[in-house]
């Protein structure tokens, strides 16, 4: 994805709190008194232009979202889309993954999503792809028991990558789908990337896994 | 695989017992005489007409194959690639898969082959899948401490219940290609099928996993 400069977006963003939470690590171990019940909370790890966190809102009213994201200016996409779609089960979070440990505690998320990550594949970038051993770590400290992660990618060598990592960190793999478009896999709600790339032909690959105790 | 009849196979097999084992339950816990040295015994469970097998051992002369094969006339094809060859490291052996307890005893094995193996697509056919959990205990059963299979396929619901399977078994996950001749893997040797259906375009999908004590 390509972050042109919008030098409005930090602006827009503190103008609607309701949506993109501000100071996040006054939440921590406490994220249900922001959405006023107690329903599990999912959380999605680089949400882009919010597409598909804000069609799983929709779709689970009885789930809560987060998307979390880095960069302002895609947020700020994602946040267009949760002012229209006006659900009270979304919101948005402007902060780096690698930190997350700062703003969630043990079993504050109870679902991971990990949609068409960076694949980073440069073998000294490792460490920055999003299911490298240290994020699944850090995942694993912020999920409850049993939490998993649903992951897909358009990119073969970060699906390859990760079902190799998540074997080696222990976790359990469920649902392994290396075409998604074309399994009997219901209730797929594509991110912006997911529909322009499969719509050239990329397959989607997805699968799940559990964290073991 | 189409299975012809071929009555003269069985007769055959018999004439060349320095290439087709006769009498197996006797070498078990003991295959080394068999070969006459101490080098690891790697043996391919469906060897069908033995064309990997015996390129393999061509390829590996320090290493001792197996090639078993339930169907006698399939057998018999492989055996007159032997026959051809003479290759002091390769055998066949005409048995059942479901029976090579019969046959090995743990630590007789250090690396078996599944390639192309029966899909048995049907979920009610799910115990016949050479994947399948009791088959992995089987195989755990004969093979070294650590050891490990590596599984070839061009069956993308194969190898995504593999995938599940190895994973359920505990098993650890390497080498994942889900693309095998687009990949760098070096050295890989077709077996027939697979000279036929990836000239078709069918994509080869291939791991190694391993036992874990």
């Amino acid at each position: 994805m390509r972050f042109r400069n919008k030098p409005w977006a930090g602006e827009k963003i503190r103008q609607y709190p309701q949506y993109v939470i501000s100071e996040p690590e006054t939440h921590k171990g406490k994220w249900h008194e922001v959405f006023g019940n107690a329903n599990p909370l999912h959380i999605e790890v680089g949400t882009g232009k919010g597409r598909f966190i804000t069609g799983m809102a929709a779709a689970n009213p009885d789930i809560n979202y987060l998307g979390v994201e880095l960069h302002m200016g895609v947020l700020a996409s994602a946040l267009d889309r949760l002012i229209e779609a006006e659900l009270p089960n979304v919101k948005l979070l402007n902060v780096n993954a690698a930190e997350l440990l700062s703003y969630f505690a043990k079993n504050d998320i109870s679902r991971l999503y990990l949609n068409f990550s960076d694949p980073w594949p440069k073998t000294r970038h490792e460490k920055r792809r999003l299911t490298y051993k240290s994020f699944l770590d850090l995942y694993e400290q912020i999920l409850i028991d049993g939490g998993e992660i649903h992951f897909k990618t358009d990119n073969q060598g970060l699906f390859e990558y990760s079902l190799v990592s998540f074997s080696e960190y222990g976790m359990l793999l469920k649902n392994v789908s290396l075409d998604l478009h074309n399994s009997g896999f219901e209730g797929n709600i594509m991110t912006e990337y997911e529909e322009k790339f499969s719509g050239k032909g990329n397959r989607i690959y997805r699968c799940e896994v559990q964290y073991q105790s």
